[in-house]
């Protein structure tokens, strides 16, 4: 399923006709397992490119290479510019630095006057000499800038990092958690399990968030432990839309929930709503590949954490020592240190980050990805070994054929 | 309906035949509307006085009036006393303090070794000489006491806050918010209005905390907003045991629900968790007799609350001067500070309390009946003001029996 135009990010590039914003978009086009079609316009229409960008989902780069330069923006462009402008979310400057001038203080004082956040890209592999003041020059400004070379597609991560940083919120936040799979006017079933870890009169927060978004979206819900569930689902005389469950009553859910409604966990919804869901499917599919005296970095957000406290460190080892038949090297983190070489990993799994911002999770599957690293989470990690991976992708089409095209036999 | 012996909280009396154990009872008793019913004994045995003790609830006295003392626990009559501390969950030892000395120090030896907490009552009345020194003796130990004059009633305010103090939180707190209304295995439905002034994201504390008491007691529940209750509830091929709703959304919640299924409001669900419903319908009653010009104190807990601020401070002022049809003398008060004289106030509407534990809400219900001013909370006062009063305190039977007592007609 495309996303619409209109949910999509529109990232307008701007820079004189020398400046390598081809190069720049194909770097980051060839990096991204993505369909990348050209809309066709004239020679002087700005070109439209709409790609999944890592990580920030669905964009739209509208290139203007159509549009001529010649160092100032002269009346007969200033239209027509303006025109790209008037639809950019997020602009980036792509500059050789050699002729750095008027024409990109012209593109700055424009985007400060729109308050459109914008980037400066500058292309290092064609910037003719070493020393040269870039750094001291943008930094006194308080610009946001990235030095790349497209040619050696070096500094792309540090160029995905930056546009994830300076997009707006609206477009890094999804809008919705769990309603988009419900609809307005009709239910899903939440399980929630109490166990001794919950902490008393509460619930935990992906629950509570979750019940929140359905009343947001005129949907509702009904919340109930996994023992009533077969009661509650029998009460219904239309059955749900959406089973949620907490993953650590996946089993016992699964064999209570007909076969015909879609069953899914908070985890695998906050895959999606904190994360990038694709990329932490693939990322839990690599638990196969793991072997005995493997490296995996476990990672909580949270610095203080009394809630599955054990499932980080003690339940995921013991499922993934199981699965793999060997003892594994894993290595704990809380909070927000991220270590600086994870290379030597073979799998990051992360907590479900519902106190994060989404931009802070995105940050690290970049991360994980510049260093090779496949990354999920704790509910796909126990989905995966748990072998109801299949089923529970089933409201996720997009994730569930990445897990096909696999399995396809 | 009376609650059954073993969930009364035992309150163990002790003291000297001439000590004035039974006028303190009396005391006590003469102030309660409530029916005390001796359960007989003989002389030496102990007479049990079940009775509902403002604000303590439903209490067993353990009344030692027939066991003799003659100025030490003798051998003989140890097993018989040690049998009374054996099932009392309070202690009060009853002292004219002119005999003060070893039996009142044994009784205080055999409550610490037991870790039983305990108060001691000086019957002050009965006190000869005035520079008596109770108050620099027992302070200096740490025994918690009262003075009072039961033949004057006086002090009887103070032994009653000093019982609620004391008493084990385990009687203080009630054990559910709305579980036992519901049932194993039964619905209940929650109605959650989204209003603007909801916090993003999240649900107010008492609409988590009853969705939790409801899991932790193997029932569950439908969360829905008030649009879509008629939606939810044709869902269902059975009707819920309850439906719960915000007192914003009553008039629509009660046109909404068939007359068959009983409704009421969070609000009055908290009067009970975290106060006293039977006071607090008292209170709402007295509405009627407000008239222009008249003091009413509105009391909200939470010194900094963004919810529900209008609630206090607009919505309801507004309510009660339309109600009246005359303008109100109304005061607003926040967080922990009760003023020292409430007796100037016709009135006092109470927010729900949901931060507080039980205790510091019933000491405020204590003080206000001891001024004789009727206390209610908002939920209430909606709820009377909109005439819905009667529908809304359906499941709590003693409770609507008091509406009904007085418009029985």
């Amino acid at each position: 399923m495309r996303a619409p135009k209109t949910f999509r990010l529109h990232i307008g590039i701007f820079g004189r006709r020398n400046a390598g914003k081809s190069s720049i978009l194909n770097a980051l086009t060839q990096q991204d397992v993505s369909i990348v079609s050209e809309i066709a316009g004239t020679t002087t229409d700005p070109v439209e490119k709409p790609m999944e960008l890592l990580p920030l989902g669905p964009v739209l780069f509208i290139d203007t290479a159509g549009i001529d330069d010649e160092g100032v923006l002269g009346e007969k462009r200033i239209q027509k510019t303006l025109q790209i402008f008037d639809r950019t979310d997020l602009g980036v400057i792509v500059s050789n630095f050699n002729d750095w001038g008027e024409f990109e203080h012209q593109l700055i004082e424009e985007f400060k006057n729109r308050e459109i956040p914008f980037i400066v890209v500058f292309n290092k592999s064609d910037i003719h000499g070493e020393n040269i003041d870039i750094e001291s020059q943008l930094d006194s400004v308080k610009i946001r800038y990235a030095l790349t070379s497209a040619t050696k597609s070096t500094g792309i991560s540090g160029l995905r990092q930056l546009l994830l940083k300076t997009a707006p919120a609206d477009f890094i936040n999804r809008p919705t958690i769990l309603a988009d799979l419900v609809g307005p006017g009709e239910a899903a079933v939440l399980v929630v399990p109490i166990d001794k870890e919950a902490p008393k009169g509460r619930l935990i927060l992906p629950q509570v968030q979750s019940i929140r978004d359905l009343l947001d979206n005129d949907s509702f819900c009904t919340v109930v432990k996994e023992r009533e569930l077969r009661e509650a689902l029998s009460l219904f005389n239309k059955p749900p839309k959406l089973v949620v469950t907490d993953s650590q009553a996946f089993l016992k859910v699964a064999a209570d929930t007909p076969a015909q409604i879609p069953m899914t966990s908070f985890s695998i919804l906050f895959a999606r709503f904190q994360g990038d869901l694709n990329e932490m499917v693939k990322g839990a599919m690599s638990i196969d590949k793991l072997k005995t005296g493997d490296k995996v970095l476990i990672a909580e957000a949270c610095s203080h954490h009394p809630i599955g406290e054990d499932i980080g460190t003690v339940k995921i080892p013991r499922w993934l020592t199981q699965y793999v038949g060997g003892k594994l090297q894993i290595d704990s983190i809380r909070g927000h240190d991220f270590p600086k070489n994870i290379s030597d990993y073979k799998l990051i799994i992360h907590c479900g980050a519902c106190m994060w911002n989404r931009r802070e999770m995105l940050s690290r599957i970049i991360k994980a990805k510049q260093a090779g690293v496949p990354l999920t989470n704790y509910g796909l990690t126990i989905a995966y070994s748990l072998g109801i991976f299949e089923r529970a992708l089933q409201p996720f089409p997009a994730a569930l054929n990445i897990y096909k095209e696999v399995y396809k036999d």
